[in-house]
């Protein structure tokens, strides 16, 4: 009888730490702009024995997974993303103070060579996740006086480099989307449309990423086995080394 | 810098296997015999940009959590279940026999101690979930020419023993409910309402048990951090030892 993954976790329990990446789910919860607000009502309550609740819900509500299919046809749908896919190695960028300067900052290959400078290669197969500290903001959109919105995202070269080179098996942002909103209006969702095209898929609107350090730990995502579809409101979970 | 669960981590992938214990969530999974079938429909399509789905679903659907507030009220509600509940050691009791004999078998505090004395005291704070191989069948509630459905539960003297006495973080079945079809119908969710009383939460309507060993796996119980919901369809994974 192996125990080996019993006395494994008996070690997490006593040395490391659990982190959720999660946003709370209910109507309040950060969400793209153009999406109606979810529904909670209850379907059965006590009189008649239990509480059961009816959701409505978009596949992209809160934090939530993208499927390739997404944006492309014939991407693979969530049913398709294999559980080795979910369980997999964490590395964190910081951009957050970058991100205060400017909220229109988009990660950049320099920022990705400066990270593996500090913390070693990008090891293939691992997610890889930037944090910028937007998940602590109630106004993601951050309008201006035009109605444009600004908040950060990656740039091309960067997610090239890690995808293509560094070959990661997901990536994840704290922000609605994969390009900035500036770049999204200026020339469409470029780096969203390249990450799924390279059959991975995403974690958008990470929470709590400040907590995670840059290596070392271990990320869980969960979501349904939603067939057909393009995403779905997610529940990951870091076990992280303490520091 | 830390990166020994990148060490497990790498020996999981050669010498451990991953297991999907979920259903496939559509219209036709599995779901208890009240429930409206769940939908899924596109909200936005590739014309304008990208595929999202909207979904309407019970909280009880497929592959799905209870937290406490399902059946006791002030019971805690989906979003207070702590990411430490969610990653747990796993243990599986298999009654695969007994219940092929008779389905309405309910599993006994003698099996319970017929396990424990081949693979040692149930740990505390483990998930401890039966397998029946109720998972396999097209027709969960296999109603006989009386109207009557017959499906398999636990006795409440087992549950007893595996929360009282050994402290079980959390249980799971493969079939909609904790009672056996015939005891709800004659005294009503007894042991459902037991364990949420006990403030635990159970995953019903699991899958491939039958590939998980007795002992020395760990599971993932994914879900949404819903505010206020009695439940989610979940996702669940387990890492076991190949035997």
């Amino acid at each position: 009888m192996d125990k080996k993954l019993w006395e494994q976790y008996a070690d997490w329990k006593q040395n490391y730490k659990f982190v959720d990446l999660t946003h709370e789910l209910s109507p309040q919860t950060p969400h793209w702009h153009g999406f109606p607000e979810m529904e909670i009502s209850r379907l059965f309550d006590y009189p008649v024995g239990f509480r059961t609740h009816q959701f409505q819900l978009v596949s992209q509500y809160g934090t939530h997974v993208d499927a390739p299919v997404h944006f492309i046809p014939d991407g693979r749908e969530l049913q398709d993303l294999r559980v080795e896919e979910m369980i997999l190695p964490l590395c964190v960028i910081d951009v957050s103070k970058q991100v205060a300067a400017d909220a229109d900052y988009t990660i950049s290959l320099a920022d990705i060579q400066a990270w593996e400078k500090e913390y070693g290669e990008i090891p293939e197969g691992c997610f890889f996740a930037a944090r910028s500290d937007w998940s602590n903001r109630e106004d993601i959109n951050n309008y201006d006086a035009e109605g444009d919105r600004h908040y950060p995202g990656w740039s091309m070269e960067a997610l090239q480099y890690i995808i293509e080179t560094r070959k990661v098996a997901a990536i994840g942002h704290e922000t609605s989307d994969t390009d900035s909103a500036r770049n999204a209006k200026e020339k469409g969702f470029l780096c969203e449309t390249y990450v799924l095209e390279k059959d991975i898929y995403q974690i958008e609107l990470m929470n709590n990423l400040s907590e995670v350090p840059a290596v070392g730990s271990l990320i869980f995502c969960g979501f349904p086995k939603a067939k057909n579809a393009s995403g779905f409101t997610a529940r990951c979970i870091a076990i992280c080394p303490k520091n």
